[in-house]
């Protein structure tokens, strides 16, 4: 009996495992019950851990979705991993290494590796950083664990996946045999890893970016003309950064590209984003922040927190960590939108400037 | 001196005359004055040339912009056509073949002919259609006038062109000479005209979709996934169909191809559309009442007709001429989105089906 295990104790992680055990009566040779790690954290004074298995509920990260009885919630990371023989991995990038660090030496072998994790892997506070020191969070998982992930990106939120919603995503794995389909979920298997994790991280920046127009009162030519640049430069960093994977510019036609950065711009900004719900609205919300008067005297960090106390936005942190790789090789004139966002996140530079940075984009030249 | 004319008084022809009067004096031999055909229709009971050229503002497609005094308006369209150097053409669809037919015979042999027209022409009301019955509208100004156009499109609205908005598109055009670049409109050149013509007709059928997909209150993971998929029958239809121009998949990342449908994506179907503004909302409400009960005795029609009494909506008679090659070919498996959004749009298919329909998408297999 194949045992399915999901790390991570967010939204997604909670929607994973609900998922995957709806669907595990449906395949055979599986244990019905999903394993899952849920960090040692609190709620209201009570370990996470205990609210979920008391109440059926994770009323920290997405209230409101019961939780299946056969999803065994555990606190003990190592003996989690150690059962497993597929892993669902949905990890804030932050916490990526630390939980990697926790389970290695503790994997089975051919472990099935399945990582929904978005973002990149750079040490803190480096002023300058090389390619060498940007890892995809697949490179991350091998370098601390040996094990080859595969990779899941798309429009996909955790609530609409809760939902049932028809939803698309995109694997990036190097052997077919890792994808699957559910009736749900419906999978688009590539093998252009390196790509899917690009978009998934990129488009964090392009989401702040969307946010500073929304903020300047720009219109959809504009913000349909911003997105459309990103799109172009994360297909340039992509190619240029990660040729040695191959890469494809097809891969950003699939949902991990256009269709995560079409959800983004669904999003209004002038909504708040519901706890445990996807975080491009709160990038969205910074962006816009950012570029309006009133805000002018704060850092991005102070927006951070006053729009929420306990988390730490996608966007700026990755614009940032880009930033500091393009400009440490010289490359800041090949993607002045993402230069332009990073620059306007540290307030080196007015939001306005954000048109004529891109007055000679190298998509127009 | 080389004279620019306009050809098309609604909200894209006014901006367009305005746009590029202000821009002519930066150029050297160009007569500083545009010639611009308004053809002989009335507001308020008043010629709409005459309303143009006392009060300098298009009262019945733009309110709200003035109009240069430099822009020359005239209801003689043989006359314009015969100073043109170049043609700026912004006319509808259904009205393409009729203002060829009269300009035809008139125009100087080496004209700069640059189409703004968004659209297919086929012939109307016939129950089956080959590949021979659909026209580019490039190629029908190449079979009425013998004329090699240029052909523009993006996510370019008359407003946001109208306020100066950063905006860019997308230029098809077979010699690069005829590729130029205004302050504030950014262009991309691609010889590839058949995938710039193609975005900007079957993106219709993508804005009715999207409207249904509202209509049927499912969520972003949802609404991205459809219009993915849409991009992708896209691509795959001008592959197919137009193979013959060389027609090239990363067209569909330049504007006429994401940036137009992030902008339909941008509009929020609770809104009317603005009369002269573009008419993306149109199909987008169309597509939403198609899936509220509360309209389900009505034809599309119908809808149409509620919602504006003068207007027809590009959506459902794009998807109508598109189902019927595609079913006359015997192709419809292959394009299960443009087949559904037609068979809702003509009552056989629920709204609901849009989901099941693409339960086995070509783009999945």
């Amino acid at each position: 009996m194949r045992q399915v295990c999901v790390l991570g104790c967010g939204a997604l992680g909670t929607v994973l495992s609900n998922l995957v055990v709806s669907n595990l009566p449906k395949l055979s040779g599986y244990n019905p019950k999903v394993m899952w790690y849920v960090r040692d954290e609190e709620h209201l004074q009570k370990r996470l851990v205990d609210v979920i298995n008391t109440h059926r509920e994770n009323k920290k990260y997405l209230p409101g979705v019961k939780i299946s009885d056969n999803v065994l919630a555990s606190d003990d990371a190592a003996r989690v991993a150690a059962a497993a023989d597929v892993i669902l991995f949905a990890y804030a990038t932050r916490h990526v290494t630390e939980i990697l660090e926790t389970v290695k030496g503790h994997l089975k072998k051919d472990v099935l590796f399945i990582s929904f994790s978005k973002g990149l892997v750079a040490p803190e506070g480096k002023p300058q950083m090389s390619q060498a020191d940007i890892w995809l969070v697949s490179e991350e998982i091998r370098r601390v664990t040996g094990v080859e992930a595969v990779v899941v990106s798309g429009a996909m939120t955790a609530r609409g996946l809760a939902k049932g919603e028809f939803t698309e995503v995109t694997v990036g794995a190097i052997s077919e045999q890792s994808a699957e389909e559910t009736e749900n979920l419906l999978l688009t298997w590539t093998a252009d890893v390196a790509t899917v994790e690009i978009c998934g991280a990129l488009k964090n920046i392009l989401s702040v970016a969307a946010g500073i127009v929304d903020g300047l009162k720009l219109g959809a030519n504009t913000k349909s003309a911003i997105i459309r640049l990103g799109l172009y430069e994360m297909g340039q960093y992509c190619h240029y950064m990660y040729g040695k994977y191959d890469t494809r510019q097809s891969t950003l036609l699939e949902s991990c590209g256009v269709s995560e950065l079409f959800k983004c711009m669904l999003r209004q900004s002038d909504l708040m984003p519901e706890v445990g719900d996807d975080w491009d609205i709160f990038n969205i919300l910074i962006g816009r922040m950012l570029s309006e008067p009133e805000y002018s005297k704060l850092t991005v960090e102070q927006i951070e927190q006053s729009l929420h106390p306990d988390f730490v936005a996608s966007g700026p942190d990755t614009a940032k960590k880009i930033y500091t790789q393009l400009s440490s090789m010289h490359l800041c004139e090949r993607y002045p939108l993402f230069t332009a966002v990073h620059l306007i996140c540290i307030r080196s530079l007015s939001s306005n400037m954000l048109i004529p940075m891109l007055s000679h984009h190298p998509a127009h030249m």
